[in-house]
């Protein structure tokens, strides 16, 4: 019934999508499966992709030719920059989606794809020959044959779904969960665990008090996530947010439910996310703050259903309510849908090699909270990289990794197989080393000549780069040239507090000035305003981030290259650290298993000291 | 956590919609309680609303003031006036909608209706206290309590999917099945039984060869359904379909699964729709016929998903696949989703009274496929009339029922609270005694005064029809005085094939010929196009109706007048049947069951002769 296929993804969760999309764009025949697809792209928890450093996820993948961009552009209802008094390194670009025209545009993208294929079925069982994957079994007893395999089966393996004292099979709430394949992997020798992560209450937005919160509208100006020119909403269209406050009062309502609680019960073996805690973690690990701040948030244009983001929750049902009808604004909530944990299986992503195939089945992908993480960005991203890589394996071409100067993707999967994780993994700015590089600015020019080069960019989005790049050359060799007398600058530095000059400066150096914004110094400029006007104003900030933060950037850079001399230094894949007796115990067990193949990987994987690198180094001949 | 409701709502599937919008217009606190408020108003199956009587029936609810006229109008892609070559009375409206915006739009009605609350959680029992309905027993264990119930489970009881030899619980593919609550209502006393029902597969439209189907084009006027301004898309915007046919070769493909077919191996106990049958019923039962119809349909303006009308199957996936890959158009089709068959609870109907309540507990109603329908316009006209009732007895107001002469509504609940129904009800023309009546271009005159003395049809509703009433009234007038001369009106005729005039004739005797149509009459008749410039489309159309049908209509009227008086003639509630030994046995036993309410609903038990009928005559006194 089916035709044989390169590259079969298993679910049609973010990851999977994205998966399928580069998969197929590269050249791949391709099939999707996926349980529902009603359900495609479906935000399980709330409606709104970026935020600090997942916003900067977002614009990678779509520098590279993936599709969570152009989605979240043409899905938005409200659009922030994040960050914005800091320094560029951490703008980070944050979207308020409509959930269900979210998933219509990811279905529609995904429908115009060519070499893509769909199919409605669990997919229950792996076909595996001689250590090599050749394709899916399917509910209905199909057997699928591909070239490779990726699978993203996000919360839905084995999901246990906990409210209160109540606990029910799921995938989501009112999904089925699936089984069947954590079970064959682990007889195949692969490790898993389990986790957990929640929501909170969806609530009825016509029975809220906006009067007593405090309003968060949209920016001004919509920079949006995509480098292509898919249309934005106008700002005016925007819809606003709330933000209200949890208070004493409701903690210690929230408390009177903690012995029904999952969690505190014991009936949740899996582990939650430390970084993205429920409501009742939250005043359990800080009781010393008197409240919480909640983000009240449409779902979506034409729907009164509310997400209360930060109020995430599994007490019981009961006990949600009368605290949720304490915080202002509140009084009068009815609500639609309960928050609820789930837990899950995962498989620790030490298993995978950079490029997320697993180390014991050939041309077997994982991506997305099958491998530990949370978070559409996070899933997306890894979906992308084992899409790309299951094409590539099956045509014997050089896989395709990034490394942690590259891009946040570096970064996470990178952490993902080395350190592993016990908890769910989320990303954050803090996690990345090279963060003055790894700016959301220029992602387009650190990834779109990648994309390109696989055949996922288009030539359209090379061009796009090649020009910008050109034009802020262009306008920093203005600013460069550019030589400003005393006379006509310092009423300008006057007025932005700035000490005046005696003689003639170019244009750059008073840019260097930490309160001078390239914007306002043009304004004030008639010849270099003149000289700069064909630029756009992304240009224009991009070759201003480029000339201030210069010294870090060339800082940075220097510690990448010195980093990679490490970094490339490959380990023998046969290295025996059982014969290095002077490894400390913990370093030769964690090297023997993880075997990375580079110093550079191993100097990164916890618990690993800079002695035994050095011990390292010195039986390999350096 | 729940205040005290008028109306619990359980399922909003079509008839929960209509049935939950209804209460709550006309003033009863309402909460619909639903499994997944993703899948609020969800077609299971084709993407169309409307048909042959069906469309009437969307028409009626729309002139009540229901909502499914206005969401078919806003979310149709294709529109057709099936029958147009038959009299008025077979006239029936048909969209195809876009599958996800048809769903959309119900939802963002529902929000925006007033007193109307929502709750995801799964009903699993109810809760009853000497023969009343009290309220409802969630999944989460929550007691939500209420004046009424309505039920509306739709398949979801107890379902059973079934394809080929796999089986597997389910209340659509991918959806939960729900339990519980037939089990009580068994304990409780109720009767319940199983049927099945069946779709089609849904294929890639990428993969068909449209050039091989005959192309069927929407109609070139857009009529649609609802009587109010609801903005309709313009007919050149319109999407097409096709139609392809089966032939010997794919019948016999379709007979080699067969042995396999959950049907004929009898693993299915449910009857399935005798007028709506699989496929394999079709070659089965017409083995004589060569070819069957297919239509082939989009799921959506945007989505490339076919639905693949007339191939309703349960037969094993590979047998639909291979069976309709020899069906021209489809060499190369590639399957999405597989057809299946669903089994699920009912309950008998006539348990019902006419307003839908059951006669074991007070102020529980049911509506929709759990009475043994099939089909969305007949759940959503049950839904309403549910809706409607639920709120009128907690109010101790008049029941509201409507007579086979005053709807379809009313001859498709009369069949089934009367005659039961052993296998899934489906609306024809043909159940309808008065379909002159019955027509679907006057559901407004017939039902809108109806709906607005419930206060559920607006003001301005009532304030259309009436207008529109007057107008028509206006019409005929003209046509009547319109004295037309032979010179003015020979040559006229002559085109039109139909005798000429030798002296002055009145426009309206004129219309009276088979062959003469208003609109061309007064296109060829300057002065009485003047006379009539000002009024609609639809007002002409129905003036010429009432004129050149007004022998059948006054007919129809007539015997709706004789029989209303046996009609109306009510039997006693305590009368006692088992004493009248002059009755036979049959109907001693199902007049005592069904405890009719008239004499006209207990001439209209099937097995109920009319000698019965005189007996019981007698024995009243008449
Ligand atoms: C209750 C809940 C709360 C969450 N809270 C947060 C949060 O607070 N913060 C945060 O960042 N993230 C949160 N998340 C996580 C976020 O939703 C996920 O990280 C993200 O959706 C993961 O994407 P994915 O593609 O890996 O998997 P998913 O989005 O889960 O998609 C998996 C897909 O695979 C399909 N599938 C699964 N198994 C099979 C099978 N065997 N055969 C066929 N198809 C299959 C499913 O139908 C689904 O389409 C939450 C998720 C849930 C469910
Ligand atoms: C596979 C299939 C094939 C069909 N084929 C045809 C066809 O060929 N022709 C035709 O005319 N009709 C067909 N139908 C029938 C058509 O879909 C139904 O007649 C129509 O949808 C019935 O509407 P309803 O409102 O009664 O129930 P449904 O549309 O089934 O809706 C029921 C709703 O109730 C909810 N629900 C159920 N139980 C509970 C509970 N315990 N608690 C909370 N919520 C609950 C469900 O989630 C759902 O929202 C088919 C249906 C199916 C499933």
């Amino acid at each position: 019934m089916f035709p044989d296929y390169d590259v079969i993804v298993v679910g049609a969760g973010h990851a999977g999508c994205e998966a399928a999309a580069a998969a197929a764009n590269i050249g791949s025949k391709t099939l999707l499966v996926t349980m529902n697809m009603q359900t495609i792209a479906q935000m399980s928890c709330n409606p709104a992709m970026g935020g600090i450093a997942k916003g900067q996820i977002v614009r990678e993948i779509d520098a590279l030719g993936g599709y969570s961009g152009i989605v979240t552009d043409l899905s938005m209802i409200q659009f922030r920059m994040l960050n914005r008094s800091k320094g560029p390194a951490m703008w980070s670009p944050r979207a308020q989606s409509d959930r269900m025209l979210f998933a219509a545009k990811w279905r529609e993208m995904l429908e115009q794809t060519p070499n893509l294929d769909f199919y409605q079925d669990m997919v229950k069982g792996l076909l595996v020959k001689d250590g090599f994957v050749k394709g899916v079994v399917t509910g209905l007893g199909h057997e699928i044959r591909s070239k490779a395999v990726v699978l993203t089966n996000g919360t839905f393996l084995n999901g246990i779904i906990h409210i209160g004292e109540k606990q029910f099979g799921g995938g989501r709430v009112a999904e089925k969960a699936a089984s069947g394949i954590t079970e064959q992997l682990v007889s195949l020798g692969f490790e898993s665990d389990r986790l957990k992560t929640g929501t909170p209450p969806r609530v009825d937005g016509r029975s809220l008090d906006y009067t007593k919160m405090e309003v968060q509208d949209g920016d001004e100006e919509i920079v949006g996530f995509s480098f292509t020119d898919t249309p934005k909403i106008k700002a005016s269209e925007q819809r606003c947010c709330w933000i209200t406050y949890t208070d004493q009062k409701v903690h210690d309502m929230l408390k009177t439910g903690f012995d029904r609680s999952p969690m505190y019960a014991g009936r949740i073996d899996g582990v939650g996310p430390r970084y993205c805690p429920s409501i009742e973690d939250k005043i359990n690990r800080f009781a010393d703050k008197e409240r919480h701040q909640l983000f009240v948030e449409p779902e979506g244009w034409n729907t009164v259903e509310i997400y209360v983001n930060g109020f995430s929750t599994s007490l019981p049902e009961d006990v949600q309510y009368a605290a949720l009808r304490m915080v202002p604004g509140f009084e009068n909530a009815r609500l639609f849908r309960p928050g609820y944990a789930i837990e899950y299986d995962y498989f620790p992503p030490t298993q995978l090699k950079n490029t997320l195939e697993t180390k014991l089945i050939r041309n077997l992908f994982f991506a997305g909270q099958i491998n530990g993480t949370t978070g559409y960005e996070e899933a997306a991203c890894q979906g992308i990289v084992a899409g790309i890589n299951a094409h590539l394996n099956g045509n014997d071409a050089a896989p395709f990794t990034l490394k942690r100067s590259d891009a946040y993707i570096g970064v996470l999967i990178d952490d993902l197989i080395n350190k592993g994780t016990e908890e769910p993994y989320r990303m954050f700015t803090s996690r990345a080393e090279y963060r003055t590089l790894l700016r959301q600015d220029n992602a387009d020019a650190r990834l779109t000549p990648i994309g390109y080069k696989l055949g996922l960019a288009s030539e359209e989005r090379m061009n796009k780069i090649r020009q910008k790049t050109e034009n802020i050359a262009n306008i920093r060799t203005i600013l460069k040239e550019a030589s400003l007398k005393p006379e006509e600058i310092n009423g300008f530095l006057l007025k932005h507090n700035s000490s005046q000059i005696q003689e003639k400066q170019k244009a750059e150096k008073i840019l260097l000035r930490p309160d001078i914004e390239l914007s306002h110094l043009v304004d004030a400029i008639p010849a270099l305003k003149e000289q700069v006007k064909n630029y756009t104003r992304e240009e224009l900030e991009q070759a201003s981030i480029l000339a201030k933060y210069e010294t870090y950037i060339e800082k940075e850079k220097e510690l990448v290259n010195r980093m990679s001399d490490m970094e490339n230094l490959a380990i023998p894949q046969a290295f025996d650290y059982s014969k290095l007796s002077s490894l400390g115990n913990e370093a030769r067990e964690k090297l023997n298993r993880i075997r990375p193949q580079t110093l550079g990987q191993a100097s990164r994987i916890s618990g690993i000291k800079p002695s035994d690198i050095q011990i390292l180094m010195v039986y390999m001949g350096r």
